[in-house]
């Protein structure tokens, strides 16, 4: 089941982090930038290609000390169709290297367009008698603020295809707080999005012991993080806010049960950006990164 | 300014309806969708130009009468990055024929990712010493569960652009009460979102009477949009549910103030799929259909 296979990598690797693909254009190496400048002009195809060779290089640097990946659909979406295009193209490749590829889009819906969010990012679409996987992600970020029928559309098609999902359920910024903390009757609204998140999906927990329902909780808030996984043992935790963002691997510790299990921690712009605090090739600075960051995970957390 | 050329349109048309453009395959006669996959076989491109050609006629067919127009996102992401070049086409199209486009993504996130969506939909994007317009629409749905700082970066490009955002308050499906509806503290939860939304933008506020940040506020809860018309006085209301969802005109008639301002109206499958109900052309049965929508709307509302 999807979400054991991320639990299993992670075991195998040691290794609980997914190395966010978020880049812009002052991420990327001039030398690549430029050269797609070169062949096709300041346009935004150059801009994608620049984008995909990057991240290739990403890829191949993490591929063997990091389980998954996630890109951040905004990135690519800010130059157009050969953004997207740009997209597809990176989570093909990942998922070549065998990197679990979890796309951060936050989608929402309801009815028939939450479905055509989860067949595009997640299922199928079928032209005539014709087959297409437009993106083919194991995993897709949704947003639960429409409740449960903006939700099950989704893990229709994550029981189907045998994919998974995380909604944001505390995010990691400053301000969110203001909605996501307001007291609701017994408890904050977010433990109320958590809760419904884990009752409409207790029928998809597979042997890892987590559902196919995972839920973005933020490194910058450890106590909401404790809370949260004593409330849902079989919730698994996608937690953003770790470096870059000020969370620690301390921070992040109680996102993970008595068996470090059940969590994945996101680093974007501390591994993506590595080269331009320590010089030198962007591949290997983002892997010394990645490494720097797996030995600071593992003293924090012990995974069995 | 943006919201107020909307309401502008809206007056000179007398008519609040904004036409949704969701295409599926089995919205788009079979000659437009036929003579596509002989072209290019059953592939993604060939059901995007598909698309395509099929929303070029509705504009043609609406656009005397209509003053606005809502891609919604999910259903072109579905056909990869050919769907997205197909919607980027289609707002093009739109915007030269003189309609208002309202992208309907409900995109969220925080910071540099919320400002890259930002600058996707309703900005530009910089590749060396070249400006790109990657989408170039009037105005975007958002959800606003990250809080203010996952909203201030749409509004700072709404101002710079002169474009608008509509967030999420209330929506029009059985379970937005799961959430949307919990009590915090004195008022429910949309009406926090709300009052939110009206605080951040209350120095956005044009001639029209109405801030940058409108709120999209579901047909199928009448006595809610009679709350948040009275409680939110410069928030223009994005109605959807009207029609194939069961909204009536008497029930949208209190989301417009005394004037018949702040708000349009949307309806999607009952305008594009009135040609599989009433036969004939796709686009004459459109127009008869936003005609008659039109005609229900000046009954339940006067527009001055």
């Amino acid at each position: 089941m999807s979400i054991d296979r991320l639990q299993d990598q992670i075991r195998k690797l040691k290794n609980p982090t997914v190395a966010g693909l978020d880049p812009r254009p002052e991420y990327i190496p001039a030398e690549i930038m430029n050269r797609h400048i070169a062949e096709k002009g300041e346009t935004l195809a150059a801009a994608a290609d620049a984008y995909y060779e990057f991240n290739c290089g990403l890829i191949d640097a993490l591929c063997d000390i990091v389980p998954a990946v996630k890109p951040q659909s905004a990135y690519y979406e800010l130059l157009g169709p050969d953004g997207i295009f740009a997209l597809k193209r990176t989570i093909d490749y990942a998922k070549d290297r065998g990197l679990y590829v979890i796309l951060d889009g936050k989608r929402n819906d309801i009815g028939s367009t939450a479905e055509a969010y989860s067949q595009a990012y997640l299922g199928a679409v079928t032209i005539g008698a014709t087959t297409h996987i437009p993106f083919g992600c194991d995993s897709l970020t949704v947003n639960a603020y429409l409740g449960a029928d903006g939700i099950e559309p989704f893990l229709k098609v994550c029981v189907a295809e045998d994919k998974s999902i995380f909604a944001l359920v505390k995010t990691s910024n400053a301000s969110s707080v203001q909605l996501q903390d307001l007291i609701c009757g017994d408890r904050q609204l977010y433990i109320a999005v958590g809760d419904l998140m884990a009752r409409i999906s207790r029928d998809t927990i597979g042997a890892s012991g987590f559902s196919r329902a995972g839920a973005v909780v933020g490194a910058t808030y450890p106590s909401d993080i404790r809370k949260l996984r004593a409330r849902l043992p079989h919730t698994f935790f996608l937690v953003p806010g770790y470096g870059a963002q000020g969370g620690s691997a301390e921070d992040v510790a109680p996102a993970f049960n008595q068996y470090g299990h059940g969590a994945v921690i996101n680093a974007s712009r501390s591994i993506l950006c590595a080269w331009q605090k320590d010089g030198g090739d962007y591949r290997q600075a983002a892997r010394a990164e990645a490494l720097r960051m797996r030995e600071a995970l593992r003293r924090a957390v012990t995974i069995v």
